[in-house]
């Protein structure tokens, strides 16, 4: 069998020479919007898929991972969250996984493209669920922009949701945009961001985190985790803080007050393991 | 850019509605044996891949997971391995890591088709570096049969390195040959097998760790790991045994003799943590 025919959406990763296909039942949407290309299919396993500039975002049936990744270990490890800024996160996945935590007083999101939410409540609406929350708050802005205008100390955690360092989020993964996150968040503070595969783009990986460091945090610490609709299957977050990231609050990510479906605490501690070629990678 | 053109290999995962292609420079080989048809690409990214039946078996540039996750585990969690039994494995990467254990005196390496073997002598030599150390031995012949006839308590560790669970394979994944399988394991004996994706084939990971225990091992422990070129690039290793699985000998892998690319033992942990929905399939 080949995938010649028609019915399958194929994103080509054109470094690595290598290609990932969904089969695909129905185009549910298309739309040019300012910023990009949104397009939105029904698969035949993997629930809803949304595509941005023909590249994969989320699928319904694995993104719980993603999300989760994104939001618990650095809130399991900030010893008490309670101003959470996530930059980007249009599809508010992340932000219902941050929603979940119960000292959270306030959470600001802040997406460049209003439509990737407006299409993830038409079409995602389980990521949406905590979308009129009281203390979410859904901003349509310039991430980059927001974050230097924020006050000093302002957020206990950044989270950066964002798409690949190419076109609109190249910004999110530079030196100037790191040192006003540090100075962003308070002294415990806690930055984490998307950061490729482990398999595919170690340079990006490192790039980060030396960039990261120079603008002033300290320590940085790699978060590993599959994710099949991403290149190579295989994903990453960075953490990056002033603090020990290698600790968290295992009792309290033991013992959490909600459901997930991949996080536990054993999982986070099994994410911060570094395969010994990234030990090399990141010495 | 679509992968209609030429030049693109592609495994098409029905039952997940999903494909991976690599990005071909040119065919190296391919034949019919008397088992199965074997095909010999060279990749643009991926160094050397070999197919059997059309599913991939192994590309150069990622089978070092696979084969570390499958040796190395079950090698630190014995006591002191010294006989060792490898099931298929015709690649002979398995091969090569047991042999980096200087206690193991011996492996027996059973593997159907010998074509494999010779294939991977000339394509992917560097596989094939240990295939004449002297503890080595390459039998060709019938895995199922092999066990079924090998003397009580003569092997430490069994690996079962095969195809799926469908044609030659299907009887490596069930009971009859986990009962032989524990019969010619000694007390701390321990057998692993390669046991497909987290996140599509959960029913295949249950039902093999439910043969294994009515083949009478009391303990399994499922070891996940990445891995881009099979379904959902993310795969999984099952260990069996009447010991516990969640010790292994941490001390001996933190100083182990030999270079490994993805094991060390922060590594062999951490595959050990199930992820939430894994605790609930497999409870």
């Amino acid at each position: 069998m080949t995938i010649d025919d028609k019915g399958w959406f194929t994103e080509v990763c054109e470094d690595a020479g290598t290609a990932f296909s969904l089969k695909t039942s129905r185009k549910l949407h298309q739309e040019q919007t300012p910023y990009q290309r949104i397009e939105i299919f029904e698969t035949e396993q993997f629930g809803s898929l949304m595509v941005i500039d023909g590249f994969i975002m989320l699928s319904g049936r694995d993104n719980f991972i993603y999300h989760e990744m994104l939001a618990h270990p650095a809130l399991f490890t900030h010893p008490d969250p309670k101003n959470v800024l996530i930059i980007g996160g249009g599809d508010c996945g992340t932000l219902r996984e941050v929603l979940n935590h119960e000292g959270v007083g306030r959470v600001q999101q802040v997406e460049i493209d209003e439509r990737v939410t407006r299409l993830a409540e038409q079409y995602f609406p389980e990521l949406c669920v905590a979308n009129n929350d009281s203390r979410a708050e859904l901003h349509f802005d310039d991430g980059i922009r927001w974050v230097k205008a924020a006050s000093a100390g302002q957020y206990d955690v950044i989270i950066v949701d964002s798409t690949d360092p190419i076109g609109p989020a190249e910004g999110l993964f530079s030196e100037p945009f790191y040192r006003d996150c540090y100075a962003a968040l308070g002294d415990d503070g806690i930055l984490v961001q998307q950061s490729e595969s482990p398999l595919l783009h170690q340079s990006i990986i490192n790039d980060m985190r030396s960039a990261m460091r120079r603008a002033g945090f300290e320590q940085a610490q790699m978060l590993g985790f599959p994710q099949c609709v991403y290149p190579s299957g295989w994903w990453s977050a960075t953490m990056a803080a002033n603090r020990p990231l290698g600790h968290f609050r295992e009792d309290d990510a033991s013992n959490k007050t909600f459901a997930t479906r991949y996080y536990n605490s054993a999982i986070h501690r099994a994410a911060m393991a570094l395969p010994e070629f990234m030990r090399q990678v990141l010495k």
